[in-house]
Formats: structure tokens, C-alpha cells, sequence
């Protein structure tokens, strides 16, 4: 299978999930302590996968937690960041400018910083008082954090169940996901390569998936033009533009919000003769509790969606490191 | 001037400042009783006004407020939503399915609804505990209801100076400011009429500008494929694919993410030929102190984009009230 390390992905999952341990020293220090609030700060696609902590939280918890755009912080700034905040943030460069002085500012106004930054020796990584480096896996590592807080404050009792079946299956399962979507990754990427724009539809913690691929992998990585949408909006204004020939993948996770992707799925044969759906539920995930899998279908949709990666860079000859711009020029 | 009726704008903005009286009583009663938060609710277009108002607060208010969209609450709820939560919506139509279902949701929870809603034999207006009546002018009147707010909670001391200029002058300045746009409007109508894609791109006040003139304007009334993307968000991914004939118009405001978007202005020419800046600071605000400015930008853009409206109907002949899908079919 086209560039497919089965030995390190299950490694890399595992390493992941090891980090539990030394991640809940941390939160549990925290909770001990007492916070006020907790702040996902992000820019680009570590921004959409505070996204999607956000909406994975809201389904279970009223402790106080909100997202923070970087770049928009340390503009406007937000009176709920102080004395007791607690920042989240994820890194793999460490240097990331935005993220460097939003960090810095959030600190200078009293919050701490839970920091997983895969380089150490950088900024970021420096800037952090909890840190764990450790690389990839960026949205599990939150989702864990997440799940901590939410344990330690009484709601969420299957903490440990969950990550019970998470250690024995969960990189196993990705693999045989990633494996099994390699035929529908290819089938994509020939029936889009050439695409001039191409719509991508998600909700629930699909959205932040929807948002990240389409602008942090197709823009960025392909070059192919692309517009995401929340499933939620779909029908308000977006959908006008939509005719028989317009690409269009709908992502379906299934958590709180798969009705809202449903919608867009049931709707779409109606007015439009080349979309995909992309559904986590056909996918087996053996050892893992039916009502675990919502937590994971993010998980499910990245290795999914590497597949198409892997063939589309292949197909258009366009190594997927290249950028045109970013970090090539000032601005 | 094209679809230009002086006396009915002025009307129209002078009438939605002279709901301030009623509003403030309703706002008052309010704050006297003691509330928890506020929740901003909204989908499509009106989610993007919350948008504004939340950016808006943002940039001075400690109070607990937050953005909802009505169909991600009614299928992952918000714990926060409840007894002691003042609920603010708009609407034209008082029947959009999500925000009913959504209100109904959060008024079971045990949440207040102040509902700006222009007809008041409808279903949204029925389930608002507090309604207004007044059509159109949707975003002043979410600004004039958070800046009452945080009057009372003393974190705006500015209000009357602000409103009594806007009582004054607003009308008055908006009109000029229209008039002004028309040639631009005029010019961006005939260089964009046959864009296959145009990308929008703004920050603060108007960022949600941006997502909804894009969306429901261009997508759902022009039936022109759109992308808008947040200025602090353009640098992280999205600008690899703009070349020297991609269309580009950027929204420059004047609150405090005006720096973010200027960003993108000056690094633009750098890359493309085909961009247009809005600036509102380009248009003149005769009688409104330059503090001010800022609260008003989104009010300016929107009287702006209404000029390349009007053009771009005549031009492709396209009447903007019609609509292919949207409450046409069952979806």
C-alpha cells in the first residue's frame, strides 16, 4: 500500500496513548489546585482541532471552556483569559508566530499553559508549564485532555472503560480503517484530481475535519481550490450554487450532530450527480463499544482521508511538501 | 442611483435607533432581575450577525456570552444554556424550523428570548418573552442590545456620547456612504460578473460581513461560488492556491482586528492582480467621532456590498429574490 508504514502507525497511535498517564499528572495537578476556565488556543489546523474539542466537550460538559483564534486574541484579546485560565495549545514546529505571542499574552494576563509541542527545544515548547512533547496524534491529545477534565469533574464516568479499550484497539483498529480506505482514497483522488473547486461538508466534530482538509491539505498541500461548510449551513445559502456537476464529499462522523450531515447526504442525489460521502459508521472498529464510536470518527476521517492524500499526490505529481508561500516569503 | 430610495433609508436606520428606548427597558428589567449569560443564537445569516456581536463584546466585556448555532444546539445542546440565560435572536421570516426548534430547546432549558423579530404573527415572535417588531437593520439592533448590556455591567461608559451621535448623524451617514460606493460597487460588479469562484476575506466586525455577504449574498442570491475565509486564518493554508487571476476582495474594518486584514491587503499585490480592498476608513462619517468608527464598520460594509448588489443583478440579469432550492423543496 502507497506510502503505508503499518509498524510505525501503530507505534505512533500506542505512543500517543501512553502519554495518558504522564497527561493526567498534569490535569489532575491542575483540577487539584482549582481553575477557573479552560482556553483551546489554535491557529490554522491547530485552531480546527481546538474546534473540535469544543464540540466534543460541549456534549457532556458545563465546565467553563471556549476556543481562541490566536491571531484574533492578540487583537481583540478576551477578559474570560487570567488568573486561573488554563491554555491548550498543540505545536509541531514550536514557532509558530501567532501562537508565540498569543501564548505570551495569555500568560502576561496570569493563565497557565498545558503545551504539547513535538519539538522541546523551541519557543512554544519553552513558553509551556506543562509539557509534553511527543509527536502527531495532535486531536487525540486533546480529546484526552478533554476527557480528563471532564473525569475529574464527575461527567464523564466511562473514562476509564474508554481508554481501557482504547490502549488494547485503538491503533489496530485506525489500521485496518486506513487499510480498508485506501481503494475509496484512490477511487477519489482519480474522479477529483482535476477538480477546479471542491466542497467539503461536515458537522459535529467532523466540522473541524471538514475545515482542516480542505484548507490545510487540499489548499495548502494540492493546491486545489476548495470551500468547507458546516452541515448546519448547507441549507442556508451555500447549497444555491450546487448543480449536477459540482464536486461536493460529505464527511458523516457519528456523534450529537451526524443528523445534520444525514441531511445534507439525503438531500444531495437531488441536485447533484458528484459528490461522495464519506461515513465513519462503515467502518469496523473492533473491540471498541458501540457507544465510544462518535469519539473517535475524527480519528477515523484522518487516516480515511490520507488515503486520498497519498493517491491525489501521486496522481498530479505534486509532492505534498511543497508550498508556494508558507514560510517561503514575509508577510 | 440604481435601486436607491434616499427617504425610505433613512426611515428605515432612524426608526431601528428609535427601538433603543423600548430596548433599553427590556435590557434594564433584565439586569435588574439578574441574569447568568447571554446566548447569541442564530444559523445562517443571523449566525453570522452573532458572529459580529460576539467580536464586538469581545473587545470589552468580562460578561459571560457566547454564539450558538440554533442546529448544532438543538442536536448537541449546551450545558451552559439554561435558567438565567437571556437568549437573543433575529429573524425576518419568524419561521426558520432550526431557530423554532432551537428556541423551544433553550426555553424548556429554563432561558429568556429576546426576539427581534419583523413579523409579529409568527412563531419565533410567539416564544419571545421579549419582542421587538422592526424590520430589517438586523446588526444594529444586536449592537445596540450588547452595548445596553455592558452599560449596565459599567464596561461601556461611552454609550450615550455613542448614541447620541448615532441618533444624530448615522442615518445621514450611511446614506452618503452608499451614495459614495456606487461607482465601486458599479466597477467590482463588471470586473467580477463571471468569476467562477470570487474569495472573500475579512476579521472582527467583519468577519461575519464576509461570511455571510459570501454566502448569502453572492451563493444563495447571485448563484456565484464563493470561499471567505478569516483574515488570521488566510496565512495558514488557504492562500497557496491564490495566483495572479484569482479574485480576492478583502473587508477592512476599523475595530481591532483592522490589523489582521490589512496584513492580507499588503501581501496580496505580491501575489495577485485581481484583488479589490473595501476599506471603510475610506469613507467619510460626518458627525461620528473617530472612536466610534470601529463599532460602525460592519454597518458601512453592508451599505457598500448593497451597491455591488444592484449592479450585479442588472448585469447577469439574475433577480437576486430568486432562489433554486432553498425553501422550494423539502430538505
Amino acid at each position: 500500500m502507497l506510502k503505508f508504514d503499518e509498524k510505525n502507525e501503530l507505534n505512533s497511535v500506542n505512543g500517543a496513548l501512553a502519554i495518558r498517564l504522564e497527561l493526567e499528572k498534569i490535569v489532575d495537578e491542575i483540577c487539584n489546585e482549582g481553575y477557573k476556565n479552560i482556553c483551546w488556543l489554535g491557529i490554522g489546523g491547530t485552531y480546527a482541532s481546538c474546534l473540535q474539542a469544543e464540540v466534543h466537550m460541549k456534549e457532556y460538559s458545563a465546565l467553563n471552556f471556549f476556543v481562541e483564534n490566536a491571531a484574533e486574541y492578540i487583537h481583540t484579546g478576551n477578559k474570560k483569559v487570567g488568573k486561573g485560565t488554563i491554555v491548550i495549545i498543540s505545536s509541531v514546529t514550536g514557532s509558530t508566530s501567532e501562537m508565540v505571542d498569543g501564548v505570551i499574552k495569555a500568560k502576561n494576563a496570569g493563565a497557565k499553559v498545558i503545551g504539547f509541542v513535538d519539538y522541546p527545544d523551541t519557543k512554544l515548547a519553552k513558553l509551556s508549564d506543562y509539557l509534553i512533547s511527543y509527536p502527531k496524534n495532535e486531536q487525540l491529545k486533546f480529546f484526552m485532555t478533554a476527557d480528563r477534565f471532564m473525569y475529574n469533574a464527575g461527567e464523564f464516568d466511562e473514562y476509564y472503560e474508554l481508554y481501557h479499550e482504547l490502549d488494547e484497539h485503538l491503533a489496530q483498529c485506525l489500521v485496518q480503517v486506513e487499510k480498508s480506505a485506501d481503494e475509496l482514497g484512490e477511487l477519489i483522488a482519480k474522479k477529483h484530481m482535476n477538480d477546479k473547486i471542491h466542497y467539503f461538508v461536515g458537522a459535529g466534530n467532523q466540522y473541524g475535519a471538514t475545515y482542516s482538509y480542505a484548507m490545510c491539505y487540499w489548499e495548502e498541500q494540492h493546491w486545489i481550490r476548495t470551500k468547507s461548510i458546516h452541515s448546519a449551513e448547507f441549507f442556508h445559502g451555500m447549497f444555491e450554487i450546487i448543480d449536477r456537476d459540482t464536486a461536493v464529499t460529505v464527511f458523516i462522523g457519528e456523534d450529537s450532530q451526524r443528523k445534520l450531515s444525514e441531511r445534507v447526504a439525503n438531500f444531495l442525489p437531488r441536485i447533484c450527480a458528484n459528490y461522495n460521502i464519506i461515513d465513519t459508521k462503515d467502518y469496523e472498529l473492533k473491540g471498541i463499544s458501540e457507544k465510544f464510536r462518535g469519539h473517535l470518527s475524527h480519528l477515523l476521517m484522518r487516516v480515511i482521508t490520507s488515503r486520498i492524500d497519498v493517491h491525489l499526490e501521486k496522481l498530479n505529481c505534486h509532492p505534498m511538501e511543497i508550498r508556494r508561500y508558507y514560510r517561503q516569503l514575509d508577510y
